[in-house]
């Protein structure tokens, strides 16, 4: 099932994407927290077989990301090995483990701003993880697929400068005004099936940089859900991006930052595709 | 005016301490981010003034974080000389930046828990800053006094061993459950005046081991805002814990990390004081 929000920025309606591609109306007020921890999804389910769900016209509308509000936004960093190679970084004993401010999540065709002062935006397509229940200390891998409500396309911007040479921390170069462009769908689990058997990729001005599968992810989606648990409270609506393969700026001869006017499109297979134009801050 | 929310976890009630050091219903919803966006202090304010407020009766509620649901909890990393100097760091050239989990922030006097597997749970001291109004590249050190709604105490309890030694970033250590003890109100930056003026203090099972003062901030509150503005778009509700003095158990002879049913005691000039009982997650 594909779930997703159409309408101009804050004012989103939350629909579904039904077998022949058409959108129908949830009947539920958000695609947040709330509503998968209240069962939303099985809700939607039951309702769009039995056919009960509204047909909505969509053509034309923006679409925004597929979870409103996330509670926090959790990275994995250097979870591949090619990328890990390419930033010059040793391949991690553990999964790293990082924030971007949730505030930086938005459409996944909206306009991605070069932050005033940046020359080093970079791209990072990624496999995001959406929660779907509250994970606290889970115990194995099981618990922790049993946790995720499904899968989306994730672009983890990334200003380089600020990550790495201003002082400490990543996650001043994370967190920019737009760097989260997230969708176009929330799909759910049953649907994805094996998340480490996608295919993933990112052009800049049509050309191929990132060429990527999640099979070669150092640690695999149910590990670093277990793994988070064990250092946080996980919760409904909360975003996990799961790190990016190699095929980033930082990596390639020339360093060919984004600038604005370039155009980014990313595609995660099964997952849909996004498209971001740069502007300037 | 000192901002509180008094009752059961997840029932907080939204009230004013009056001059009295009576509670007053403030007769909104909630104080979050909508409150403070839609000039919410000014209406309480101007209620509390006219004599429009209900009395609450207050004794023996629990006290809440007075803040619901912060968008984001931003922390600054090595902001007191002598903290950096214990913890072995250099004294950063420009802020460190890192993040909390916004699900770690809970009332003032709830129970800390020691995550599991850990031995090293640390306390910190740190005075708060909420914002009151969405503040992006902010270009002067006026214009980010204005973007604060007031201040409140933050304990940014910290877990040495994931933040330090286990690979890559700091969040890791920094956003365990319980892990954010904020309040017991927030007092509007008006009443508060210099924030670079409070002296701040944490102690131990009865023991001073933080007796610090915000004057001795390398970093001050008002260039701490206006530079985050600048990596970052904060929003009302927004937490920034501005750093700790020195006198973590990090930096401390023996190194003397918390245990479950330790207690520990907080206190910050104008700003009231926190008391926990360290449990075991």
């Amino acid at each position: 099932m594909k779930l997703l929000r159409v309408g101009p920025v804050g004012q989103e309606r939350p629909v579904v994407m039904d077998a022949a591609g058409d959108l129908r109306d949830i009947g539920e007020p958000e695609i947040d927290g709330a509503f998968f921890a209240s069962g939303g999804v099985a809700r939607v389910r039951e309702a769009l077989d039995a056919g009960r769900l509204p047909l909505v016209e969509g053509r034309g509308l923006r679409v925004g990301a597929p979870v409103a509000r996330p509670g926090k936004v959790v990275c994995i960093g250097l979870n591949y090995r090619d990328h890990a190679a390419e930033s010059g970084a040793a391949v991690p004993e553990e999964p790293v483990v990082f924030m971007k401010a949730a505030n930086t999540v938005m459409g996944p065709d909206d306009e991605v701003l070069v932050p005033r002062g940046s020359v080093k935006t970079d791209w990072e397509v990624e496999l995001a993880v959406v929660i779907g229940r509250t994970a606290r200390y889970l115990t194995d891998r099981e618990e922790a697929l049993k946790a995720i409500a499904g899968y989306a396309i994730s672009n983890d911007v990334s200003e380089r400068e600020f990550q790495l040479e201003r002082g400490g921390q990543w996650d001043k170069g994370k967190s920019c005004e737009t760097f989260n462009p997230l969708g176009p769908w929330l799909v759910t689990a049953d649907e994805v099936g094996d998340p480490q058997d996608l295919a993933m990729r990112l052009w800049v001005n049509g050309e191929l940089r990132q060429d990527g599968h999640s099979k070669n992810m150092i640690f695999d989606v149910a590990e670093v859900v277990r793994y988070l648990s064990q250092f946080m409270v996980l919760e409904p609506g909360d975003v996990i991006n799961t790190g990016t393969p190699a095929g980033v700026a930082l990596g390639l001869p020339g360093q060919p930052y984004l600038r604005a006017g370039d155009v980014m499109e990313l595609e995660i297979e099964g997952l849909g595709r996004q498209r971001q134009i740069v502007g300037q801050a």
